[in-house]
C-alpha cells in the first residue's frame, strides 16, 4: 500500500484549535476534515482514485462543504469567533 | 486549467465573521460555503459545468440550503444574533 | 428569465432574527430557507418546475424539514427561546 | 385538494418551546417536524400516499429520526435540559 | 399489526436526560434514536423486516451513527459533559 | 456469529469525554463513532465485508468524516476547546 505520509494523518495539525485569524481557522477546518478521511482510508492510491469522481460531482462537493461548515462551528467557537 | 480567481478562494472574505446586519451575515454564510467548494475544486470550467445540474435539481438545492443554514449558525452566534 | 421578485431574495426578511413568538420564529426559519434557494436559483420557472417533484417525494420533504430545524436552532437561540 | 386541517399546520403547537418534562419536549419535537412537512405539502392525499413509502424504508426512517434529534436539541436547550 | 411494546415507545426512557456516566448517556442517545423510529413505525414486523437491509449497508450504518452523535450532543450538554 | 470483542462495544472508551489534547479528543471522536456502529451491527464479518465498499466510495468517506465532525463538536465543548 502506498500510504499517506504521517503528517497527513495528524488529526489536529498544530495540536490546537486556536488560530490567529478566521481565515486560518477555516483552513484548519478543511485540513481536519481531510485528515479524518486519511485516517479512515490511508491508501493514497484509493484516495487519488476517488478524487476525479467526487470533485466533479456537485452533490459530493456540497457534502464536503457541509463537513467543513460543521468543523468550522467548532473551531470558531474555540476562538470565541475572533471577536476582538 | 481555467482557475477560479484568487478572490474567490478567500475562505473568510473580509477576514471577520462580524457583520453589521443579519442580511450581511447571511450573505457571508453563502459566500463562505461557495468558497469552500472553490477550494476543493478550483477549476472554473468544472464548476460551471456542474451548475446546470445541481441548480435545477431540487434535492441539490435543498442540500445547498442546509450548508448555508449551518454556516449561518456560526455567523449568527459570532454576532450575538445582532440582538442590539 | 422569469426572475423571482426582489422581495423573495431578501436573505433575512424583516432584517432581524428577533420575533415576538416561537410561531413567527418558525415561520421566519422557513422563509430564510426558501430564500436561500431563491438566491442560488432565481429562475421562477425552474423553481416551479421542481416543486411537483420534491413536494411529493417523502425523502425530499424530510430533507426540507431538516433545513427548517437547523434554521430554527439559530432563530430560537437568538430569541433566548422566548423563555419569558 | 383535501387540505390538512388547520391545527396540523400550526408550526409551534402550544405556542411555546417550554414543556414540563423531557417526554413532552420530545413529543413536541416530533410534532414540529411533522408540521414543517404539512406546511410545505398541505395536501393530505399526497401525504398519505407517501407514508407507505417512507415508513417502510429504513433510510427514510433514519432520516426522520435525525430531524427529530435536531428539533430536540432546540427544545431541550429551551428547557435548560429539564435539569431541576 | 404486531405492535412494538409500550416500553419501546417511550420517547425519553427514564424521563430524564441526566445520567451518572457518559457511557449511560451514550446508551440513552441510542435508545432515544431507536424509540423515535418506533413512534414513526410501530409495526414490529416492518421494523424487523428492515433490519437485515440497513444493518448490512455501510451507508445506513453511517447514517445511524450520525443520529446517535446528534442525540449525544444534547445528552452530553444536559450533563455538563460529566465534567466533575 | 463472529462477534466484535467486548472492548469494541464500549460506547465511551475511557469513560470520560475529557482528554489532555485536541489530538486525543479527535481520536476519541473517531472511536465513539466506530463503536456506535459496532453496537448496531456487532457481527465482525458483516463489518469487515462492508469495509471495502464504503472505504473506497468517496461519498461514504465524506459521510464518515461528517459524523466525526459532529462527535468532535461534543468532545471539544466538553474540554472547553483545550483553550489553556
Amino acid at each position: 500500500m502506498n500510504r499517506v505520509p504521517e503528517s497527513e494523518l495528524v488529526l489536529v495539525p498544530g495540536g490546537t484549535l486556536i488560530t490567529p485569524t478566521p481565515e486560518e481557522g477555516r483552513a484548519l477546518s478543511i485540513t481536519m476534515a481531510r485528515h479524518s478521511i486519511h485516517n479512515i482510508q490511508p491508501d493514497l492510491d484509493v484516495l487519488k482514485g476517488g478524487r476525479p469522481n467526487y470533485s466533479t460531482t456537485p452533490d459530493s462537493l456540497i457534502a464536503v462543504s457541509q463537513v467543513i461548515a460543521i468543523e468550522f462551528q467548532t473551531v470558531a467557537a474555540a476562538n470565541n469567533y475572533w471577536r476582538n
